[in-house]
């Protein structure tokens, strides 16, 4: 076994996300040894996956290597891994490279895409959470318009002319937006053989508005927004399955399509080795006010897949950004208090509001009882997002490029890396 | 079988690189229908792929969408597909997405990488060719510093951090400066707990100098660079053997590496169908003057690709972009002379010059019997690149991502998105 400290206590954080990137940025210079443990070298900046997926931004615009965020930091170690086990009793982590020790462990593990248990559809639909996943994504949507190009069969070509979206949250939303932009502005120049009447977005939500977290006006302007820019709204509508050419909806229609998108629901990412008992609702792990894990010694979970409950938030807090950085906060200090004996502080999560945007001049933003919608709250929305990115450059180039695309009415990069096909999907996803 | 012309001229260009790109753009308004043909959707801009490769640039800034390149071109279409076999008696190809018939062909598929039947070697070696393979390389070679830190065993960590470029031309020079570069810069930041002192990067030469086709000045500059870059160049060294573990040299010396990078010869990738007496050294297509395919009607071969044999090139030109581009914009004009039953001009190929950068303030340029190195030679090399690549936008992005580089002796983008094993490599080169 790697013995990653010596006399001082060593926390071992799995996951580079929000959450741990927070955590241990808070503990330099502090007296703890930090290890933290990712499957990838990079942080991803998920708020913005979907202008990879379609093709807006190029990968290295949203992620960041955790090497590099953390360097010149002395109590920190970083390894590339996939925690196999967390086997409490011995205080050891069994992983893709050897058992670790560890002090005091955090899961900040996030979530995945949450299939509902339909199969059917986890197979053919493709979910949007990592940058491979995002990539495949727009690899695929390319491939079809081209395959569509030299279709014959008319059935088959609107299939591969139908882009279908599940789930009406921020990103089912975001995603729809930027497709139909797509649609109106680069369809015309790139494939000048199609007919922009031939290509249809449809956007798929169960409840009776899109963007349910949020305000009604901003619901209701986003689905305005939508209908304008030419996609197809459908609420009250749920997926009953999906085969692969056609998707099935709980009102009785049917949709030929041979891209469907999956937005409709994530689940927290939890490891093996954690008691089913402290599992709640979404797959999340039981957490109490100081985000320790229910029955389990030194071990604490943060973000997405934390449910930490209150009269607030009886379901646990929502599984954004902000949760994770405040949790990671709160928890840099309360671990120090932990090493001092002193009392730990409860967690009180302070909502800064919320944005979704639908394209050009188009977002909604409520902050508290502050709603506005439209140019303003898009500018708002692209000064959040960009400030938000971690890394100069990364903020420079994604600048440049949103400022390229507003201009040109362009989207920069519709290239077909690697091809997408099912079968290498599979091992995508094994290695990512 | 798609016929996609009706009473004009039906041109069929096979490949989207320099010279099938010039030669599409020359018959802009002109009396013929276009079709290109290309595997990828993308044009390459090969001269910067070792920048992909080592990080310091992401893919999109060196590829551009071959659609976008020809919007607004009336009698252009293009389709992604592979060439399966050229049938000259019917005028037919047969290609992936069915039979293609043409008036005139001109293959334009450029050159793959030459291992000279060295099996073995091929399995292992990584190529660097494509942007998929490019990408490969990056992801194992940040894969095995990731997997250096958790070796145990000193040979095997040795062999994860040693370098092996095979081949001393521009590719392999700008590799391996830039390899030194990330040695010096990025090594000591990004993994502190390797020392510098433990990775070694070897340039391997057959021939008694680096830059053969380049000036004496050249040649011995680069090597004074590279040299005090910390490189280890060999030369009048062959490979003879690479089991995966140990490279053997004809020299008796042998070096454990994980990592080989063969940048030593490049082949004619040329389609089925073109008769063996047809093919010259280096796998090329012998042509004639004119760029006609010898013994084949109304088929054309231009670039890398073509063995046009003059007294100045008893060989063939080189394998070099201006060649390509000087070919097809020729090309272009003679095809027009020949609808119109005129003469047809012969090729003269203008050697503008050659140049290679190995890093930093550190490149040779020979144009004519003009000769310089340093840093004045770095900023020419650094302006005709940025110059050459397709699109404001990746003018744009490239310099600030070099700009960045240079003022910070950061690299922007080391991310493994797609981990590398020898495995999905198959598939990759198969799917690419």
């Amino acid at each position: 076994m790697t013995n990653y400290s010596n006399k001082i206590p060593l926390v071992v954080i799995v996951g580079g996300g929000f959450g741990g990137i927070e955590l241990a940025k808070r503990l330099r210079n502090k007296p703890v040894q930090i290890l933290m443990l990712d499957r990838h070298n990079y942080h991803t900046f998920q708020p913005l996956l979907y202008q990879v997926a379609t093709a807006g931004l190029e990968a290295d615009s949203i992620a960041f290597p955790l090497r590099k965020i953390f360097k010149g930091q002395q109590n920190f170690t970083f390894r590339m891994t996939e925690l196999k086990k967390i086997i409490p009793s011995q205080r050891v982590l069994d992983t893709t490279i050897g058992p670790i020790n560890y002090d005091y462990l955090v899961i900040a593990t996030g979530s995945n895409t949450n299939f509902f248990g339909q199969q059917e559809v986890e197979h053919f639909a493709m979910p949007m959470k990592t940058i491979p996943e995002a990539l495949n994504l727009r690899s695929l949507l390319l491939q079809n318009l081209e395959e569509a190009l030299i279709e014959s069969d008319p059935v088959r070509k609107s299939a591969l002319l139908h882009f279908v979206i599940v789930g009406g949250g921020p990103t089912g939303v975001e995603l729809s937006g930027a497709l139909a932009e797509l649609r109106m502005h680069i369809l015309p120049t790139d494939y000048p053989e199609l007919s922009i009447q031939q290509v249809h977005i449809y956007l798929i939500e169960g409840s009776s508005k899109l963007l349910g977290t949020m305000s009604e006006q901003a619901s209701s302007e986003s689905e305005r927004f939508l209908k304008k820019m030419g996609v197809k709204v459908y609420t009250d509508a749920r997926v009953e399955g999906y085969d692969g050419a056609t998707i099935r909806l709980s009102t009785g229609e049917t949709i030929h399509t041979q891209n469907v998108i999956w937005s409709a629901g994530i689940k927290g990412a939890v490891p093996e080795g954690i008691p089913e008992i402290g599992i709640a609702r979404g797959n999340r792990i039981k957490v109490d006010t100081y985000n320790r894990v229910e029955g389990l010694e030194n071990i604490f979970a943060i973000g997405d897949v934390a449910a930490m409950t209150t009269d607030k938030y009886p379901n646990g807090h929502p599984c954004v950004a902000p949760v994770a950085i405040q949790q990671g906060k709160m928890l840099a200090a309360n671990l120090l208090k932990l090493l001092r004996g002193k009392p730990l502080d409860g967690f009180i999560y302070f909502d800064k509001g919320s944005m979704a945007t639908v394209g050009r001049n188009k977002a909604v933003v409520d902050i508290g009882r502050i709603r506005f919608q439209g140019i303003f709250a898009w500018f708002v929305w692209m000064f959040v997002h960009l400030m938000s990115l971690v890394g100069f450059r990364n903020k420079v180039v994604t600048f440049v490029n949103w400022m390229w695309s507003y201009f040109s009415y362009d989207r920069g990069t519709r290239l077909i890396i690697r091809p997408f096909s099912r079968t290498s999907r599979t091992e995508d996803t094994s290695a990512k």
